[in-house]
C-alpha cells in the first residue's frame, strides 16, 4: 500500500505536464490522459489508441486525448484508482482486474459461460445493464463505458491431451478471472504469469497449460511452439469487454456534444475491436491449420458440464458480497435466461449448417 | 419511368423547403434530409431516427437530418436515385432493393448463406470490403457505410410442417431478396407481397408461407395468428445489413470532423440497432415458448444441404454481371472461407455448450 501512495504522488506531479496552458483552454481545447493496462502493440493498446484518435477527429481535434501504456504513470492496474483519484483523466481496461473494488465488475468484463460480446452490448444498452453499472461506478467516482471487446476467446493451450475431468488435477494452469477459480475447485493449480514469461514455463514444464487470447494474439506470442494441444470453445471468456471508465468529474464537466461523441465513439470502436480480432483470428486460425502442427480440438460434453456447474457457482459467490452486486447478478440472470435461447437457435444455429457438407 | 420522372420533378420542387436560409449557413448549421425504405414505427425507422439524432448531438446541433418514412418524398426503392440525383442528402435502406443498378449491391445487404452481422463488419472493415463498395458506389456519385443490422433472422412461417425438398415444390410462398430464387428453383410460387397484405393473405389461403424478420417484429405484425409452424435458422438473410448512402457532393462539402462523426455514429448504430433486435428477439422467442402454440423447428439437414448448393449457384450468378462485381464475389467468398471455421469453433460452438444440459 505504500509504495501505491508513493507512485501515486509521483503521478500526480508528473500529472501536470499534460494539460494545455490557459490560452488553450481559453479556446475550449482539452487534453485528457487514457490510462491502460496494455502494453504498446496490436490488439487492446492499439483499439485505445484508435478510440483516443476518433474521439480527437469527431471533435476537429478539440478533446486531445494521449493514451499511455501500461506502467508509464501508474502500475498495472492502478488504472482504476488513478482514475478515481483524479491523476488520470480515463482507464482503458478490464474491469474485471478491479475485484478488490467489488467483484460485481467481473460482469462487465467476462463470466464462465457469460455473455458473448453481442449479448453482453445488448444487456448493458436494453437489459439494465449500464444503469446497474452507472451506480457501481458512481460509489468510485466513474463513469463506464464499453469500449471494446476480444470475442469469444479459444479454451487454452495444453501440452497433453485433455480427456476427462480428472486431467485437470494437479494441472500446473496459467489462468486469470472466475474461470481460475472454476480450474482450482478441480484441483488444478492456477498460476498468475506476465506474458513474458509464458512461453518459456511451458517449455521448461513450469507448467503444462495456459490460457491467453484467441490464435491471433496466442500466435503472435508463440504459444503455438511451446504446445500441441488448443482446445475451444473459451468458455471462460465467451466476450471480453473492456471499459472506458471516465473520472466522474471530468465526464460532468464535458460539453453534451462531447460527452455525445465519447460515446458513440465507445460503441463504434467496440463493434470495430470485436471484428479486428475476428479477422485476425479466422487468419491466424487457417494458417494453424494449414501448418497442421497443433491439434485443434473442442473439449469434451462431459469436461464442458463439469465446468458450467461449478461456474454456475463461482459466479454466485462472486455476486454474493451486497446489496447491488446481488441486483447485477439477477439481472444479468434474468436477461442470459431470455437470450440463450434466442442466441443458440439464430446465430449458432445459422453458423453451424454453414459447416454442413 | 415518366410517373418516376414527375415524382422526381416534384420532389425536387419540395426539396427546396428542407434547407436552412442562408444566415444559418454561414454559421456552419446543415439541414439535410434522409430518406429511408421504411414506415414509421419501431426496428428499422426508429433505428434511422436515433442514427440522424445521435449525429445531431455529437455536433452540437450543427447537422440536422430530417428523417422521412418510406413513400414521403419519393416512392418506395426510388430512394437510391433521389440521392444519386441529388434530391435527398442521403439514404437508409437494404442495397439489395437496388439490385438493378447492379447485382453486387447484394453483397452489402444479405446473402443466401453469407455473412452475420459481425462478420459483415469485419469483411466491410477488414476484408477489403468497405474499398469495393466505395468504388461500386462512386458510380452512382453515393458514398456507403453500415448503420443497420437485424441480425440472424428467421426461416419463416408455414402453415403446413415442411418434412422434405420436395414440400417446397407448388407452395406459394412471400419472399424477398436472392433467397426468393433459391425456392423458385425448387418449385415454389414465390409472391412478394406488402408488409400489410401478409396475414390476411396467410388467413385466407392465398399464400402458405412466409418470410419477414425475427421474432419481434414477426409478432408485431401478427404473423403468428396465421400460421403455426416457425422455422430456424434464417439462412436467405443471416445478417442483413441496412446502409446509408449519402450524396457524394454532400459528403465531400462536410467538413472532416462531420465526416468523422458521420462515419462512427453510423457503426454504433450498426451495432446498437443489432443489440435492440437481438434484445426484442429474445423476448418475443421467450413469449411464444411459454405461450406453446407455435411449433419452433430447424429445418432438417437435407433441406439446409439443398438450400446451400442453389444459394451457391444463385449468389455466383448474381456477381456475373461484370469485373467489379466478380470482384466484389471474390472478395466476399475469399473472407468468407477465413471466417466460417473461426465463427464456428468460437462464438457458435460456445453458445452450443451453453444449451448443454
Amino acid at each position: 500500500m505504500k509504495r501505491r501512495q508513493v507512485l501515486l504522488g509521483a503521478a500526480l506531479a508528473a500529472g501536470a505536464s499534460f494539460h494545455f496552458p490557459a490560452p488553450a483552454v481559453a479556446r475550449g481545447l482539452r487534453e485528457l490522459t487514457m490510462v491502460t493496462d496494455w502494453p504498446e502493440g496490436p490488439g487492446l493498446f492499439a483499439s485505445a489508441r484508435r478510440l483516443a484518435q476518433s474521439i480527437g477527429m469527431a471533435t476537429g481535434g478539440r478533446l486531445r486525448i494521449e493514451v499511455l501504456p501500461s506502467g508509464a504513470l501508474v502500475r498495472p492496474f492502478e488504472t482504476f484508482d488513478a482514475v478515481e483519484a483524479g491523476i488520470a483523466d480515463m482507464f482503458h481496461s478490464h474491469t474485471s482486474y478491479f475485484e478488490e473494488k467489488s467483484s460485481a465488475f467481473h460482469f462487465y468484463s467476462a463470466l464462465p459461460f457469460g455473455f458473448t460480446a453481442n449479448e453482453m452490448l445488448a444487456w448493458v444498452r436494453f437489459g439494465g445493464g449500464q444503469e446497474l453499472w452507472d451506480r457501481l461506478s458512481a460509489n468510485f467516482h466513474i463513469k463506464p463505458f464499453l469500449c471494446c471487446n476480444t470475442g469469444t476467446q479459444m479454451g487454452g493451450w495444453f501440452v497433453n491431451e485433455i480427456k476427462f475431468v480428472e486431467d485437470f488435477s494437479g494441472l500446473r494452469y496459467r489462468m486469470a478471472g472466475l474461470g481460475a477459480e472454476v480450474f482450482r475447485r478441480l484441483g488444478a493449480i492456477v498460476i498468475l504469469l506476465p506474458a513474458a514469461d509464458i512461453v518459456q514455463s511451458l517449455q521448461s514444464g513450469a507448467i503444462e497449460a495456459c490460457e491467453w487470447g484467441g490464435p491471433w494474439i496466442d500466435t503472435v506470442m508463440g504459444l503455438h511452439t511451446a504446445a500441441r494441444y488448443y482446445y475451444y470453445p473459451g468458455w471462460h471468456e465467451p466476450g471480453a469487454a473492456v471499459a472506458l471508465g471516465i473520472n466522474k468529474s471530468v465526464w460532468e464537466s464535458l460539453a453534451p456534444e462531447d460527452q455525445q461523441v465519447i460515446e458513440i465513439t465507445a460503441t463504434n470502436e467496440y463493434a470495430i475491436s470485436l471484428a479486428e480480432f475476428n479477422t485476425n483470428n479466422a487468419r491466424a486460425l487457417q494458417q494453424l491449420r494449414a501448418e497442421g502442427v497443433i491439434h485443434i480440438q473442442g473439449f469434451n460434453e462431459e469436461i464442458l458440464r463439469s465446468l458450467a456447474r461449478i461456474s454456475s457457482d463461482v459466479v454466485t459467490e462472486a455476486a454474493s458480497g451486497d446489496k447491488l452486486s446481488r441486483e447485477i447478478h439477477e439481472s444479468y440472470l434474468t436477461f442470459r435466461d431470455q437470450i440463450v435461447d434466442w442466441s443458440n437457435i439464430s446465430e449458432s444455429t445459422y453458423i453451424g449448417i454453414r459447416m454442413l457438407r
